[in-house]
């Protein structure tokens, strides 16, 4: 898809599997900048621990499940420069760039999991060279993952979209957040695929317009039909009778289904409700915090009120005036259809199908 | 208040009401750039046809009864300077200015019905220069007139307001949008000046952000107490319990109380209902059109999608990518509370409430 986190072999060839060719070292991590989009396409190419760590930082990278898989293979490439006296030199040095990584975004559960199933490696082997080897393969193995992870998705989503429908979609869950077919996307792409063309209609998702920057861009690129729509317009377009499906990603799910995701979620979930229109969130299972009885344990984090007033790069509220800028909301799970996992799609009563789902694991 | 519309005299004085001295050639009309707020407060004055048409289109002045007085005071300054050979020259190239302004906004029933006004003056006297003097009169009887609304609206809406409750509005129906008070936040001046002190949220209203940049700022200037958020984040306020009540404006009210309003106020009016928060429309009784049955009658003007792909001046949405961008919805009657007017609070079933109103007058 949009190749937004790979690995860059010594030959400069796009790599997704690790192979025996790779153990050069020219091998580096390359991203596609997202501050840049819609207006530049340009690729980051790195293995310096500093550029890395801004990367996750800048939001060069974003996507829980894309900053996963950036950490692990920026971790794989900057192991495979490190100068070091001995393998224990060698260990610290790559636990304190990990330490360094998870830093950049402190609340990203993706980033540390991904960091920690690599540094777990780290006893695997007595020779460095076959460590670097087994770092990358691991940051390899994650990037994979997640790419059967969209596919999975997509392919349980697929059979909810008929041909010619409207699918209403907020912020960017796509192949721009994730290591392929992204998840709220994944089973617009595999239906693509399939021959069965739906029209996409993207929220703008104010203030940081992921959904006009980011998901109309990414469609656009692979030939699927999308309207961008501002945020407001979501209940007009469903009243018009255009919209018969929405699908949204998640950041967080409780055990009862609540689900927090990109502030303007509840609200088109509402919409939806009134309209008599099928709400769908699509996440990975992982996403399911089995901590979490319902939704009313998660904080809602407050962003930078500049982030509202001076909407790209002009002032747009006048100066000193109280903003209120929340970066999430969360979904009672009532208003929630089904959630499509990896694993297939989950049905109310959610308590029930997410205990059964996490019992088989 | 804000003095968004007034008559610049010979003098160069403000004046709300006509008289005599006016009768020089140096009258024109005065209005503030609303385009340019937040960052600068700039005010036009002309009596060019070609200007006023274009401050109506491209949002110089905004908001139904404002545009009604803006399109008044306009045409009463193109006749003072009109060229003609006889009084049916006159006549004619009057008419033909008026039906120029009606063309400039095609959702908005306020405009069509002050040109109307002036233009039936046009019968009533012989001497071109009485029919000046009548145009003017009429015209700045339309804003005094205005004024008057705004301060009755203000009256009857300020008993809904408790103290220190939120109040949400959508769009700026304020004092830049009228000629003194406003409609929806007429109710919130006049309770602040009785001492009742109230939190305004407003919605940001994308595309154009009047929420942002006017509502916020006008409610600054007054000192009302006012937070500015996202459109997309009402529906989170709603929950979080900080809204007590919505008021809107309206361009259009149908005789079965279905509103069209900005784009996006459909869509609170549906978020109110599901939180149980009373959705009030308030709006002069010259809002409603007598003609109009229902709502669905109501023209939905389409406007320029770089209003939403190029958002304060940058790219916010890739090149080529469809945009859908209604300027307005229309709120169904069953959504709304009640309809604060100048004649006191309509409410359900407005159909009888509307039909008596109108009998009345």
């Amino acid at each position: 898809m949009m190749d937004s986190v790979r690995w860059l072999d010594e030959h400069g060839r796009i790599r997704n599997a690790w192979a025996s060719e790779l153990a050069g070292d020219r091998g580096c991590l390359r991203l596609l900048d997202q501050t840049l989009l819609p207006e530049q396409r340009t690729y980051i190419e790195t293995a310096d621990p500093v550029v890395i760590y801004d990367c996750i930082k800048r939001l060069v990278v974003r996507g829980a499940p894309a900053i996963g898989c950036a950490a692990a293979l920026g971790l794989a490439a900057v192991a495979r420069r490190l100068e070091y006296r001995d393998r224990a030199d060698f260990v610290a040095k790559v636990r304190e760039t990990s330490g360094y990584f998870a830093s950049s975004r402190p609340t990203a559960v993706n980033l540390f999991w991904a960091l920690e199933r690599c540094t777990a490696v780290l006893d695997t082997a007595v020779d460095v060279e076959d460590l670097r080897d087994a770092l990358l393969r691991t940051a390899l193995g994650i990037l994979d993952e997640d790419i059967e992870m969209c596919h999975a998705i997509g392919c349980h989503g697929a059979g909810l979209l008929a041909p010619g429908c409207g699918v209403l979609t907020h912020c960017n869950a796509g192949a721009l957040a994730t290591g392929d077919y992204g998840t709220a996307l994944a089973p617009v792409y595999t239906a693509f695929e399939n021959g069965i063309r739906v029209r996409v209609y993207s929220d703008e998702t104010r203030p940081l317009l992921q959904g006009s920057r980011l998901t109309a861009w990414e469609l656009q690129q692979a030939g699927v039909e999308v309207t961008t729509i501002c945020d407001n317009m979501a209940a007009q377009v469903m009243r018009e009778g255009k919209i018969q499906l929405v699908i949204v990603g998640a950041d967080r799910i409780a055990m009862n289904g609540d689900t927090a995701n990109k502030i303007g979620t509840y609200g088109v979930a509402v919409l939806a409700a009134y309209h008599k229109i099928p709400f769908y969130v699509a996440a990975p299972y992982s996403t399911i915090d089995a901590a979490l009885e319902d939704g009313s344990g998660i904080p809602i984090e407050q962003r930078d009120p500049a982030e509202v007033s001076c909407g790209m790069g002009r002032r747009t509220a006048p100066e000193g005036v109280d903003i209120y800028n929340p970066a999430f909301d969360v979904t009672p799970h009532g208003l929630i259809a089904g959630i499509i996992t990896e694993k297939g799609i989950l049905r109310p009563p959610f308590e029930t199908a997410i205990a059964a789902l996490l019992r088989r694991e």
